[in-house]
């Protein structure tokens, strides 16, 4: 059974979320039947990928289909726990690769409730009652503002190190170290702390905000969530866009949305993703509110997300990612003009954040990613940032005998050099050109005008132009070639190549925490038979190599 | 037999020195028999362990003893091959802990040329003729400069994915992103082109810096190299500072130096490592440079280097290293007072920039760091750091029953906030305090004065202090505790807590590229029967699984 990430409220199982003016509640209860692998029990508020998609889900819905929420308050539905984070049995028996894509999912959820608090004017608050252990203190570190509740039981811990010999890979250390600038030998304390840390000290350590006495708890909790609320720019008076289920169509070699196609080549390990243009773009705000989630950046923006997860958990041999598009680029250059133009408005500002989310999805996903500019393609502003973020991308020179569609042109727009920065900080085009900001600037100046295959090159921005004699053999070989090398030679290189420059928290989690959480995923302390994974729960101690490296 | 780093150029195997006034030239010759390893032939000057730690000391000596020279020429000794990088058949017979060390200490040479450059007056050119490969062009991107042969037949290449299913993990695709800034799709072609890239496109691409032709090879090499070396500011007249042998006993459960002794203790998994504070230090710089090697911080800190690499290298179940010092701290301050009055002296310098990097060494070492401050020790100044280094520093508060010695005393010097950075640029107080300003203006203003315990804790110097009742069993299990955790989960650990804050060309490759290569050496597509590195060179082709992570 193929995992699926299409969810919506009246269908989770594990959260509950209530919306009361500007404040939203998003209750963590989880269901301890309702794990996403047979026999794993997700006791005490513990999490498996299922949980998270819910939670991903509920964060997306809040900013698009709840104007008025300026304030999400996570806590708890059980008693004495607040979340006791990864369940054990679910990631001691997972596959490598699920261990590996669980942990990059969950990082890009907590990501995306920092990328709401600080671009959408939606603050979370996490109200921490019971205990948030690894995972579930980690969640609460994503949010902006912790509150404890001084009980002098609730504590807050990272036991990862004592109890599983593993990381609190899901940013908890990032976090630390470069979110709440925790003292390194407090953090160090900290993460061999089984039992964590509470009350006073907690606060002293900065691991928390606040904290509340039992007392005055729920007094407290809607105090510190007016207050980040009142710092909020959401709109007032706006009517929310729904989000209704993706149009999708699941084949066997194939996966087909509205505005995306999928097809899967199993034999040659390539998913080929072709983007379909928009039809028409609305030049009005209203019209832009009135198709709602029909949008086409939006509406497709939805759909290659959907895509790349599924890619990430079902189709673990596809290693390679190609994509295509269809349309016409002036009508994408329309849509840019629209996400450009009322960018003020909060709805349009969403579907920007999403894309530039979707975005950095791909950036981070771990497949080789080839983007093929050919004639009748639409290459333009927003869906150029496929080519840039394309290991290669090739084009086209010229055109098909036979065929009626004009050279392959590329377009560029204002959003390709600010809207949608990389995880680093930095636009595409300015991470490609860092060792040549004259190559820059001189994208900049082609802004607007049709770029064919030999001006593309010359700019710098395809990797490499075919006319029609040798397109077809040059991309057959090119990709058959990738098709041949180790997959984790490969990952590892892109999660080299695709990053340069300054690194962030974000590019700090997914590069440098995450890379070591996968090396101690190999390690037999771990996962070994006598491994802290495999022992936890079972009464026996692990038994550990000391060898360090 | 355990890998001994003291080296000096009469016992070379591999690598010529030469020095002709301003120009020295470091010639690459290896003897294929004289490998580390029995078994593993070094052809086509591919390298193992034993050649890099000549090019160490190499890179050591020119600084020291030969102040006249400002440029370093790297070139081969061979015909048609500059270097083909690291020998596989070394990499693949050895364990993982000693591929992860080699990869570090190489990295660490590779580092202390660039630091020459930087900071020495001392550049590097890489004069490539024939083909530099792998670690070989790793080797050259170290360099200032790359001069490459435009003989239709040199290139420099990075073949790790093809041909080996590793990353070019010494700083390879981190100088490519970082350093030389390629864009990003080239250096992808260039990472996936077994045969590399020669003459013009290499240029273009910036993988090296200038073509000659062979007619004027020679000369050109001249050139570039007086003019590198025009733009030194090395000084004139200066006589070099011999660099003896150390003096090291080593014992079955101790080595011991003169400035620093280290006790193996095997079943508790401790090296206890004590440094001996000066007894004098001269007060004017006639009398430092006719101390020369005996100058106490040169002393001190090539021996306690030479005490971390045989560790690494020699006892890897020794997962915890614990600092001691011993001495007078007002002498220690006396050192930090010379270091700091003739810091533009060209010796006094390069004793700075060693300690510098012998700290950064300790940085990236994969052993947890404990600092011990007791009665009697003397954490002043340049010794301080190893309490701003080690993960957690404990400090005695009082005094012992029936001891001499006065209170345990911190002291802080202008240097501990500006001439040992780390990795990531800043002082290791400013790293402690990122985010805390004031309290890094509170230490700074306490500089000079002996910080006692409380103090000491007060200031967030230190992570615990106890007095006598409680200092031997709170240490005791402290230690116990660190020694029961599994050796990867504390190595991740560490790597992440150690280096908050921002991210460098040189923390990048010790973090993000390290991280996955050490990752992708545990993986079976490269190290299994039938991976890429087993097979090297069996004329059988690798099998690789292709599920991607």
């Amino acid at each position: 059974m193929p995992i699926d990430f299409v969810t919506d409220p009246s269908r989770y199982r594990h959260w509950r979320l209530a919306c009361d003016g500007p404040v939203a509640t998003l209750t963590l209860d989880v269901d301890p039947a309702a794990g996403l692998f047979p026999g794993s029990e997700l006791k005490l508020n513990s999490y498996d990928l299922g949980v998270d998609i819910e939670l991903a889900d509920a964060a997306m819905r809040l900013r698009f289909e709840h104007p008025e929420v300026r304030v999400v308050v996570v806590r708890s539905g059980k008693d004495n726990v607040f979340c006791a984070g990864a369940n054990i049995g679910a990631l001691a028996q997972a596959s490598h690769a699920h261990k590996v894509n669980f942990c990059k999912f969950t990082n890009e959820t907590r990501l995306a409730i920092e990328d709401a608090s600080e671009n959408s004017g939606q603050r979370w608050l996490a109200a921490v009652s019971g205990t948030a252990a690894g995972g579930g203190y980690e969640l609460a570190a994503a949010c902006d503002w912790i509150l404890l509740i001084d009980d002098r039981r609730s504590a807050v811990s990272l036991p990862e190190l004592p109890l599983l010999a593993v990381l609190p890979g899901t940013g908890g250390l990032t976090r630390l170290t470069d979110k709440r600038k925790v003292r390194r030998d407090r953090a160090d304390l900290f993460c061999a702390a089984e039992e964590g840390v509470r009350g006073a000290r907690a606060a002293q350590w900065r691991l928390v905000d606040e904290l509340a006495p039992p007392s005055a708890w729920e007094e407290k909790v809607r105090e510190r969530a007016l207050a980040l609320a009142a710092r909020s720019d959401r709109p007032a008076g706006a009517r929310g866009i729904a989000l209704p289920p993706l149009d999708r169509t699941i084949g066997n070699g194939a996966i087909v949305y509205r505005h995306v196609r999928m097809a899967l080549d199993r034999a040659r390990r390539i998913a080929e993703i072709a983007i379909l243009g928009p039809k028409m773009v609305p030049s009005d705000l209203a019209g832009i509110h009135r198709q709602g989630a029909r949008f086409w950046p939006l509406a497709m923006a939805r759909e290659l997300d959907d895509a790349i997860v599924h890619l990430r958990f079902n189709e673990p041999e596809l290693g390679i990612l190609v994509f295509r598009s269809e349309g016409d680029p002036a009508a994408v250059i329309a849509a840019d003009t629209a996400l450009d133009q009322f960018r003020d408005d909060w709805f349009v500002r969403e579907v920007g954040l999403l894309w530039k989310r979707v975005l950095k999805r791909i950036d981070v996903t771990s497949r080789s990613l080839f983007t093929l500019i050919e004639p009748g393609s639409c290459f333009a502003g927003c869906l150029a940032e496929l080519a840039f973020a394309a290991d290669r991308a090739l084009m086209f020179a010229g055109t098909r005998a036979g065929d009626n569609c004009a050279p392959a042109a590329l377009a560029l727009s204002r959003g390709n050099f600010a809207d949608y920065p990389m995880g680093n900080g930095l636009s595409r085009l300015a991470t490609r050109f860092l060792g040549e900001p004259a190559s820059l600037e001189r994208a900049r100046a082609a802004i607007g005008e049709p770029i064919r295959a030999e001006q593309a090159e010359e700019l710098g921005l395809v990797t490499a132009t075919y006319d029609e004699v040798d397109w077809d053999e040059e991309v057959r070989l090119m990709l058959e070639e990738r098709a041949s090398f180790s997959a984790d030679a490969l990952t590892g290189l892109e999660a080299n190549l695709r990053f340069a420059g300054p690194e962030t928290l974000e590019t700090k989690i997914f590069g440098r925490l995450s890379a070591w959480q996968n090396w101690i995923f190999q390690r037999p302390n771990a996962i070994g038979a006598a491994g802290a994974l495999k022992r936890y729960g079972s009464g026996q101690r692990p038994e550990f190599d000391a060898t360090r490296v």
